[in-house]
């Protein structure tokens, strides 16, 4: 059996999250036992969420164990397999952490599924393709459902769910409105993934400012809205909403550190009469063979070219977290481990 | 013509609302146009969205025009009618506003309807089979939709909506727990009412302490809640619901005066999943003749045993309004005309 490293949770943040709340240990892989598949990891794909299971307050799921190595999701390819339905060489997607090698239990429902690389390159599995994209289809779908000729905004939109957000938007008609950080991530939103405009929001100090830049970008007003981010864009967007306006909450980044960010203004939720709902898209299975035949289409004849930030080899995955957190990647931050 | 009086709001409140916003004056009705009906108004209804619809930013519909009457929910008889529905001495609900007579287009739809005072009482068509009752019904059916053994809570418990959502949720097996201010309304919420517990928000200095109590009342979480109040005691229920909990807002009354309140930790929304929507029942009026016979018949059975707190005569509904904002009434702001 191959040799394993593996990045676990060794101490929990205080504030921010450091490097040093990682550790990299090595590890031998367990003998396959029946219906067991080994998989060797390609790329590892690190999200947001993985922030708030860090914690050991309540948060989306149950806290990620210390000592024990990192969730994530990743895509690789089947080195050996005591499973009929799995055979060396498939390739495969599914939840196998921080590590280079996974051993997966082939009967556990969706733990593990084969993925076809024809068309959309493997790593896409893990953002357009992926649990990212299908959150952007059950947000905007489920919650939000525009109608066409709505306008609808997103936060985070030159990251992995927001690119996805903006196709499956304007497949249906909408006017998109990207809020990103900084002119070329703007500039990416608007060129590359075909939104209506995009605000940078470092170019404003509060969210009377930002909301000002959303009032010229969204002369009608916004009907839905998806948030990844919280605190001052959610602020802004809430001053611009019509009424009977939706807002589905999948990501409150800035909330993690430290102390909670306040809602500003939450009156608006009676005044504009809204509907706020916060949702993880992995409680919602059902609707995930229809999200990935969509997305699947829209890359494959090319109308939506996500973008990846890639870190290389496993011992780059810890410092290429913090920077998502901090906003540093451009499009879907993934780790290449081979 | 009978000699009418009204008030009128003659100036728009800077910070909080005060007696010189109005203005009583004199008006002779008007002649009576073909179509037209008489009404001489019984009972007056004072409702939390006033004080909104005073200010002339955005809330719940246009603001109320300087120096027209205040409008207003009114129960009264009709005094002479060109109309051939409505005969002079037909009991009738409508939207009289604050004055002693009104008329009312007897073709506009839904401006005013005949009721029958054999089990219930004419003031109560204001109240638990008006209105607020509908608002309680439409938060709970359609936005929280309980199931049986589940908790819910409601702020202000012992007032026309808290009362009315009280006895819709024993109704369909919920636990309920009422928030009020002050032991004789946290008396009157559990012995007259049948709420299963009330606490006095005005025991807790914050939103932390207010969090303590619900957790011994609710010792299996909150499901629903419907929010009449916000601030503190919103932030409080935030703390304790469980995943996949609805929260219907219908007022902010906190928030009217001043700067607006801020939410104090919106994560919690996507960390528990939570929808929060924000209605006026206004808008819903498919759902009337339903909620209505439903809670006419709680009433008419005694299952519902509304209180109300009557101010005698025109004059004095500017400072029972007032009052209404600080939480001095005692079950559903009436003021008796006649």
């Amino acid at each position: 059996m191959p040799v394993n490293h593996k990045i676990v949770l060794d101490n929990r943040p205080v504030g921010a999250a450091t490097a040093a709340n990682f550790k990299l240990v090595e590890a031998p892989t367990p003998a396959l036992q029946d219906g067991h598949v080994l998989v060797r990891h390609h790329y590892l794909s690190l999200d947001p969420y993985m922030r708030g299971r860090m914690n050991e307050s309540k948060s989306y799921a149950q806290p990620q164990p210390l000592g024990e190595v990192m969730i994530g999701g990743t895509v690789g390819e089947v080195v050996e397999s005591q499973h009929p339905k799995f055979k060396a060489g498939d390739k495969v997607v599914g939840m196998g952490g921080w590590q280079n090698y996974s051993v997966v239990d082939g009967n556990a429902l969706g733990a593990l599924r084969k993925v076809d690389t024809t068309h959309v390159p493997l790593s896409h599995y893990l953002g357009a393709v992926g649990m990212p994209g299908v959150t952007a289809w059950y947000g905007l779908c489920k919650i939000i459902e525009p109608k066409a000729g709505e306008t609808v905004t997103v936060s985070a939109a030159s990251g992995a769910v927001g690119s996805a957000y903006g196709a499956l938007a304007k497949a249906r008609g909408c006017r998109v409105v990207g809020i990103a950080g900084g002119p070329d991530k703007c500039a990416y939103v608007v060129n590359e993934l075909g939104f209506d405009e995009c605000i940078d929001y470092k170019q404003h100090a509060d969210a009377i400012s930002l909301a000002k830049a959303l009032k010229v970008a969204c002369p009608n007003g916004i009907d839905g809205h998806f948030e990844n981010v919280g605190g001052m864009v959610l602020d802004a967007v809430m001053l611009r909403t019509n009424a009977f306006a939706r807002i589905a909450v999948c990501g409150m980044i800035a909330g993690y550190d430290g102390a909670p960010l306040p809602m500003a203004n939450p009156a608006l939720i009676l005044v504009n009469r809204m509907k706020i709902q916060g949702f993880i898209v992995s409680e919602h299975m059902e609707v995930w063979p229809e999200a990935l035949q969509e997305l699947g289409t829209l890359v494959g004849t090319g109308k939506l070219r996500p973008r990846e930030s890639v870190a290389e080899g496993l011992a780059a995955a810890p410092e290429a977290f913090l920077g998502l957190l901090k906003g540093k990647n451009f499009g879907k931050q993934l780790v290449k481990l081979i």
